[in-house]
């Protein structure tokens, strides 16, 4: 009897919030890997809030999810069958593998090409956060965009996930105050006195956004200089007015409007009147950041200067639930699913 | 009897529009100029929409004007009498002398001392919109932050303002497509007709921001890769959606919020889903633009390439009024009054 592979498709696009009516668990054999090709065992699959836009048909940076297919998503895992000279059993990969268990990856795919990893240097799962993309997403809005200087304020918002961590810890290694934001006292308190930030707002805890904002203000009593936004809504219209002249936001994500309606920005007049810069990216599109970004990540994380946290579901048949809970905030740090 | 010097001062602070009774008119003797001052006549002043902002209390990017002090603002004039050794009786000059007949000025104030002009180049009013702050604001917003390359399309609104006509101008030189937005049949008639843009969209005509969208959508069918913002509101809110990737957008000003509450931005996660860079300025922070933009303008005037209309408005007892009209767009151009 043949291996069987188990996998998550987009069995229909969400109205409004994502839920778990959207996804589809399946059952199949495991393909044979073809000339040229690599059969991968995934061990771990990465969760991240990218993946609710594809789900959507709405024009997006990326093409929509195709419905019935294997949902998108970044893997990590060794090669157990190679027909690529590149690769052979055993190599640890990184890979965007979908969430399922195994997959099949050609070896001269360019930049998709699955991405050997030394698996002695950090544990599997770190590939697909500080040392992958989690990391450089956060290490080139940072420095490409926000661009700190040694006693400016960087704050941050969903400080305790997997970017926002590293964007806080490198620009406090830079020699900035650094503020997260984060929900409920429990992250709030890890961003503190884990990762090393100097203050933490809870949005949760907060009344409404001039309360919010007024926390913000304490935090950072000279102002903020760069903003790095993953979540949007309340927490930007809250940080906005606290930005000095001249700062700079990159905006990485903005979750708070991934599902249903737009949240609207109260007072874009405060761009003209800060001279902001306002700029959106996305990591992918930069990958002549990796190395320079790997190098600075890997040499801080052998140091003991970055520290993470991650948030680990078990099968891969949890992971819609693990992913819901991800656009709502129930994780604590990078969201994985463990699988195998 | 001494010569008299009609001034409007600021009586009163707006709450919510600016009205003529924010306004008071008086008449003082002429003062005499002291060691190292010169007296100036002015012949025009410059009518400009920052103004509106240092009316009200609320912090901007610069100091709010003083109650019952003169009105800010740019003039064009000659010298009268000189303390100076770098000025001489008829020199013409250009300074911030303010909503007044007649000034004095200090000849060793750096950046703030008259900036003499050569008027026998262009007539002494150029030296307030296209040779002066309004054209450089629009080549360094232009060129700064735009970055239109050859074959992309640019858009401005306020098209047929100081600043907007010189924006899309400037644009088309680079080979560019240029849309422009403006209020109105006959603004937008000269726009494309004596301006040279490709299209320009009457807002005032557009149902709403939908509509509006529609017909900036067929006027850019290409998409919109640079944006020059003079207004905010609706036309920011129907420009977005058609903004392409990695489009840039200079936000120069927002007259839609000038007056009360300001105008939300419908959907702030287009910046991340078009990677768009939203970037606020203020020309006088860049004064190291001057030269440039000056050599461009200047060559493109000289060569017939640039056109641009005046509203002149008669008398000082008239700012008022042509001020409040600058505001609601009934001026047609570069907003003036011709004193003296």
């Amino acid at each position: 009897m043949s291996r069987m592979n188990r996998r998550i498709v987009l069995a229909s696009r969400p109205h409004g919030a994502a839920s778990a009516d959207n996804f589809r668990l399946e059952t199949v054999p495991v393909p044979e890997p073809g000339e040229g090709e690599v059969l991968i065992r995934h061990r771990f699959l990465s969760l991240d809030p990218y993946m609710r836009g594809r789900m959507s048909e709405a024009k997006s940076y990326a093409a929509p999810q195709p419905l019935g297919e294997v949902m998108i998503g970044g893997t990590a895992g060794e090669v157990i069958a190679s027909r690529h000279a590149g690769y052979r059993e055993g190599d640890s990969v990184v890979s965007m593998g979908g969430w399922q268990e195994y997959s099949i990856a050609r070896g001269d795919a360019g930049a998709l090409a699955p991405r050997k990893v030394d698996a002695r240097r950090a544990p599997l799962s770190a590939f697909l956060g500080v040392l992958g993309m989690p990391g450089v997403t956060a290490w080139y809005g940072l420095n490409a965009i926000c661009e700190p200087k040694p006693g400016e304020t960087v704050a941050v918002s969903a400080a305790s996930g997997a970017v926002g961590g590293v964007v806080g810890q490198l620009a406090k290694l830079k020699g900035c105050r650094v503020v997260g934001v984060a929900g409920g006292r429990e992250k709030c308190d890890y961003v503190v006195r884990e990762l090393g930030f100097d203050a933490c707002i809870d949005y949760k805890a907060a009344a409404d956004v001039r309360a919010l904002g007024e926390q913000l203000a304490a935090a950072a009593p000279a102002g903020i200089d760069g903003y790095f936004e993953n979540v949007g809504g309340a927490v930007l219209d809250a940080v906005l007015p606290l930005m000095n002249a001249f700062g700079r936001i990159a905006v990485c994500g903005m979750i708070s409007s991934y599902d249903g309606s737009p949240a609207p920005l109260a007072n874009p007049m405060l761009i003209l009147r800060s001279r902001l810069k306002v700029q959106g990216f996305i990591v992918a599109e930069h990958p002549s950041a990796w190395p320079q970004a790997m190098a600075e990540i890997g040499a801080a994380l052998a140091a003991g200067k970055l520290k993470y946290r991650e948030s680990v579901a078990e099968g891969i048949e949890r992971a819609p639930e693990a992913f819901l809970g991800l656009l709502t905030g129930r994780n604590f740090g990078k969201q994985l699913v463990k699988l195998g």
